[in-house]
């Protein structure tokens, strides 16, 4: 494999290369060093979207929307959608798939299904590395769809620029948003499915709790509230100018590289737990952790001591393999 | 607070104690490092059986049944009811703690709810602290009780010595629950409401899928699959007899031995993980990790080479707390 080859066709905009790249990511493949720094001068361009939200809120339909209409407006689109929850399905989210077929054959949109394999803290470094994959290959916007389940919501707000967060009539009022944490991480919320009973009271109750908050000071964002019917379209437009209007107030006020310094930080962080976890399975098969386990079974000592023993025995294995080649980097994750 | 007496009443039994010492785990205390070193000496005595399954499957009022068997053999038990999927729900499953009322009042049973609250890894590290307070405390028989989602139930089934799984007829058949993983993860089968149609073939279908995974080879355990309906006792004996067997199985194999390394090594692991980043966390103050951030934001190196920077640093900062003072510790998590 070629890989300044492949990162060219993926900058010519080949939905193979690009393909290929992402399933790097997944693989976690050691490649990815140098695939990562070929991509690292050619990223930064996209607009990232989260786009989060219960299951049957109409996530899918919602993105198939907002892709028509990006399209429309001649920019390149690129779909990630991701779904922590489910270690064991590897790779497809088949029902998104699917339902985005409206788009399938655009060659102006790329649609990629990823799953986290079980992969510790999968979501935190592959995300972004997929996301500055579809951007390097010259995606104008990217929407990264995931299945709001509890704390992933929260994690997905960390990847984006800009967060949507999708709620339904009933589904989604403002005091169990409050309770969930979706206030906090939505720059828009859109009440979708308005056209059924009860998306008034949702809308009222969503702006209410948002006043109560301290969004509502001066120069800060304060999130809208908009109505939408994903697939007749209603509200499409007025989506699309609050997500124009969030990046051009991120632009103004620094907050966009800010909320990009952050995310290349928890990207960097996540890559060095994974590395981290990685030597300390072969410090475990190297007997030393199996050591400090077989003590405190029998009662011996407690586990944070244990744990320091632990991390000593990583910054030496770090040191001994610095000092005795300085060229000596980790393989991970 | 004197860590003491907390230790001496909790190896007493007094409740309070015992309560005390798993809030301080729930609020990661700093004493904990103290708290555990006291009690390692007098734990190892507990049979530690997890229970898990899917929401509606009878979870409760399996365990409530269970509590009651082993009450009638005159066995201490305490009951760890464990929420990974809920970092929001700061601490009780009061559902749980309702039906579990009938032994509520028994001073021979300590029934505790622990959420892990968003902890990084909570689970991880603070279960076993939690399980080695209740096993300190005289408790000859722990059911850590937890909502099965995906990779939170092979979580846990790392947790136990025993892990019991919980299915109903028409939710898990033996294709879904190989699916799912847990035909790795069970030790004992109980298709619970198996006065409902489609008991038996729940029951034809796991012993199948079972028949057909390398369990059955001489000398390995072979997973019982038992009939149950909680609430009127219908097989409680069954399992209790299954979880006798099981154990005698694991003493004899060495395995009982073998899973506790284990887990100890998982608990060990887990600190350290969290205690790095906790300093990952200080050297993000630090500017260090933000340095690192800006530079990968800005086009230059990937971020592998970033994280080798930021474990070098956390490598550095351990060495040099080390040299400057033996005595220093991590505080953690």
């Amino acid at each position: 494999m070629d890989v300044g080859v492949l990162v060219e066709q993926a900058r010519a905009g080949r939905p193979r290369a690009v393909a290929r790249l992402i399933s790097l990511v997944e693989d976690a493949h050691p490649a990815l060093r140098e695939v990562m720094a070929a991509l690292a001068p050619h990223a930064g361009h996209a607009h990232v979207l989260g786009i989060t939200g219960s299951p049957g809120v109409g996530k899918s339909t919602t993105t198939n929307a907002l892709v028509g209409a990006l399209r429309k407006r001649g920019q390149r689109v690129g779909v990630l959608a991701v779904d922590p929850s489910s270690p064991f399905s590897g790779g497809a989210l088949l029902g998104d798939r699917i339902r985005m077929s409206d788009h399938a054959l655009d060659p102006g949109v790329y649609i990629r299904s990823m799953a986290s394999r079980g992969h510790l803290g999968g979501v935190s470094w592959a995300t972004p590395q997929a996301l500055r994959v579809l951007d390097a290959a010259g995606c104008d916007v990217i929407l990264v769809e995931t299945v709001g389940v509890g704390q992933s919501e929260v994690e997905i707000a960390g990847l984006a620029d800009t967060s949507i967060v999708l709620l339904a009539p009933g589904m989604g009022d403002g005091i169990q948003a409050a309770k969930a944490g979706i206030l906090e991480i939505g720059d828009i919320f859109v009440v979708n499915k308005a056209d059924r009973d009860g998306a008034d009271a949702t809308v009222r109750d969503l702006r209410h709790m948002i006043s109560l908050g301290d969004r509502t000071e001066p120069g800060l964002w304060r999130p809208p509230v908009i109505k939408a019917v994903a697939p007749t379209g209603v509200g499409v437009d007025d989506v699309l100018e609050a997500i124009d209007r969030h990046l051009a107030w991120m632009e103004k006020t620094g907050t966009l590289h800010r909320r990009r310094v952050r995310r290349a930080a928890d990207e960097i962080e996540a890559i060095a737990v994974a590395s981290l976890r990685s030597r300390m399975g072969d410090l475990r098969a190297g007997h030393r952790l199996r050591d400090l386990a077989e003590a405190l079974v029998a009662g011996e000592g407690d586990p944070y001591t244990a744990a320091d023993g632990l991390v000593a025995a990583l910054a030496e294995a770090h040191r001994d393999a610095a000092d005795g080649n300085p060229a000596m980097r980790l393989n991970v994750p």
